[in-house]
């Protein structure tokens, strides 16, 4: 062979950010034997969350037929309560198959209807005249990033079809629009106002693009956001359907941190939609939540009117699924853990009472953790953090930096420093002019008592030169 | 929105027919209540194999971090080994974070280093003067499917771009192709000789295309075959090696059913390559073999003589991390079980006696059902099965059918008639004017005794119009 070979200039384009320069750095330092903090991802128990005991628990007991078999009343000496060996029994009767076989590309039966189960009850939305979920319209992925780009790829027709991206954004967006060729259209949630959404911050881009012969055929939002921590209220999401209704757009809710709200309220995109007949795919995970589940990479897609593909009578639906069929099917142990995180324990059980007790201890941590750090950044000259807190993550904006210096170099040098590893404003997009970083607000207390004092006079040394 | 949508072209026109119109008519039958035997697909565990012990003792102990916790002594209860638990505990504490965090996008590098051990073992290939496996060039994957998909969304770089694909072959490669929207250039192993290859049956195709204008960059071999189940001599591997030398081509070796040789020998093409200088991208996975866990989606790439990427001063394999890190991570349960299958149970114990055993049941059970089968073909009136037996599947050549039926109305027919799923060969690709279809040997015996008369008295009446 000749030893070059011409790659996909889309494939060489493309940029993902979170596992970019910075955390390549980081792997490095670390190899060198530097202690280095991964707050470059949501990851957390590779900050030492421990998982759900309940969920560990029956997926132990899903791969090991034998204490299955033997049931009911034979796991005391695991330490096992019966009612989860009971429910994991269930789940592999459920299953026919178990973990070991391929399952429909859509995923097991009996999980696509405890999702729909789970998004009803979730938002009451046929208490409200609106239409029930469909478990035919649900599709198990491998996390939700799997859906993401079925969808993605199958609405990009051509180099002039465009996607509305919010900027800052998850670079899985921007990096799957660049790989199908798309035109990613950014809007900018208004900062200062804690990146609040209206109809013109929408509108004018959109607009722009249309002008421009880019045809616009999807919205994205998320939330809560990655990377701002942003929750929508309930104003900026039906200015988000009514966009998408009159410019004939589909909505893509990645709705992943819906769990990480710390007791603020918030909504789905399906119970806004109600019965509004404009087309909405969303997404949700089990990496993220209290469950932070993210090696095992399950997740879902619910799609409500789906639009009929042109010049066929099948639905986009279908197309999804065939897409689904070539990548086989999402992995068994993904897809039980959905099953998992939508039904929750058995009720009125000490299993159920431990349940509850961990989820508290889990989210009241990370909202404490993000409440500390953020205590920390008023202590650093020019650092602004907008919004109330959501999501893993914290955006600060770092005001202004030294001559030659932007947020990139700001963060290889909080590495060097600090050993903190963060991923820069520029990696998720961000207006002109500013500078962010991105944090997940996922380490120890008594790291964050540690590390963030040295962030500080870090700081004060940078931004004086 | 538009109650219509533009679709993607290539995604529209993709095909993959092992979940196509025959196994979708299945599910169908299934639902009014009627029996079908799913052979359209080789998914052992879903006719009824059961998952090797050790396997599945590892991966319940990984779960379930309490057990481990207690550790070696403690789990006799269980009815695990002691050598079990250590095993387990050894990999949760290779791995860093267990089965709950996002890994390294490539996968854990203990997972790896295990693979290129078992490469080095297997293949010898240093004993001959040839190189080691790098475990910096070894990508763990869901399932083999994603390291192929990589690998083509790569090297595709525009519309005339091609990869030479043998006829008949596995989906997953025309409709990856199709996406990426390259070239699909057949080559046609020699049916009546056993499948065989050589210079010309490769050749030939090959001048043809760069006659019309394309680059064609790779050629797809699948060792054992998937439909055909052929397995190559090494005299035909020297053949693809040496054209791939001469034409500068990539070799994507699909080896996923390398244990599936029932006696026969097998070579990889590492081996094959020994230090020659020739692109290499070989894929393996935990779905076939004796293992048959396909539901757990683990797989690996393994990457030799990457080229540089044009313009730049990245090798090929740096694009391929790229593409793997916008997916985060493989899930983490095939990763560990890619971590068995290559390194298989603590010697010289009663774990490894039991293994061996279970190993070989499968294995003698499969070779036993695909005779068994090829016997009551030699009962159908020109069916003939050509080669020898390999991988999971027959694909015998179905003769002359009546005016106005192809094998699709064939394979419909059947599964009719019988509740057999199988797959029609234009659904592989074959010969113009043959007739084939593909047949996964799985069922248990008495459900092979039992419709397999009828499939004889079916063929009968069949081709007798």
């Amino acid at each position: 062979m000749a030893h070059t070979v011409k790659v996909n200039p889309r494939v060489l384009e493309m940029q993902y950010a979170v596992r970019g320069p910075i955390p390549q750095r980081a792997v490095e330092l670390a190899r060198q034997g530097r202690r280095t903090i991964p707050c470059n991802i949501g990851n957390p128990q590779a900050l030492g969350q421990r998982p759900i005991t309940f969920y560990r628990q029956v997926l132990s007991l899903l791969e090991d037929p034998a204490t299955l078999v033997r049931g009911r009343g034979n796991a005391a000496h695991l330490e096992i309560a019966d009612e989860v060996v009971e429910m994991a029994r269930e789940m592999v009767e459920a299953s026919l198959t178990g973990p070991g076989a391929y399952t429909d590309s859509a995923g097991f039966g009996f999980v696509r209807e405890a999702v729909s189960g789970f998004i009803d009850r979730r938002d009451r939305v046929a208490d409200r005249g609106g239409v029930a979920s469909d478990p035919n319209a649900v599709m198990l992925t491998d996390g939700a990033s799997g859906g993401a780009v079925y969808v993605l790829e199958a609405l990009i027709s051509g180099p002039r079809d465009g996607v509305l991206v919010p900027i800052p954004q998850y670079p899985l967006y921007s990096a799957t629009i660049a790989r199908c060729g798309g035109v990613m259209v950014g809007y900018y949630p208004d900062e200062v106002r804690g990146w609040a959404l209206s109809r013109d911050t929408i509108e004018d881009p959109l607009r722009q693009a249309q002008s421009e012969g880019v045809t616009v055929k999807a919205i994205v939002v998320i939330n809560p956001c990655n990377p701002t921590g942003a929750i929508l209220d309930e104003a900026s999401m039906r200015e988000v359907v009514a966009v998408a209704r009159e410019h004939g757009l589909a909505i893509i809710a990645d709705e992943v941190y819906q769990e990480n709200t710390y007791g603020r309220p918030w909504t789905s995109f399906a119970r806004v939609l109600g019965g509004e007949d404009v087309p909405l795919f969303s997404l949700h995970s089990v990496s993220k939540g209290f469950y932070g589940e993210c090696g095992h990479r399950g997740g879902y897609l619910e799609v409500r009117n789906p639009p009929f593909v042109e010049g066929t009578d099948a639905s986009l639906l279908e197309i999804l699924r065939k897409q689904a069929s070539v990548n086989l099917c999402p992995n068994t142990m993904g897809q039980f853990l959905v099953h998992l995180m939508v039904s929750g324990p058995p009720p009125d059980t000490e299993t159920a009472a431990t349940f509850v007790r961990e989820r508290r201890q889990v989210l009241d941590d990370l909202h404490t953790k993000a409440t500390m750090i953020r205590g920390f950044f008023e202590r650093m000259e020019n650092v602004a953090c907008y919004g109330e807190t959501g999501a893993m993550y914290l955006f600060p904006r770092l005001g202004t930096l030294p001559p030659g210096s932007g947020d990139f170099e700001y963060c290889m040098a909080l590495l060097e420093e600090t050993g903190l590893v963060t991923v820069n404003g520029a990696g998720f997009g961000q207006a002109p002019g500013t500078h962010h970083l991105r944090l997940a607000f996922l380490p120890p207390f008594e790291l964050i008592e540690e590390v963030m004092p040295r962030w500080v006079e870090f700081h004060r040394r940078y931004v004086s030169g």
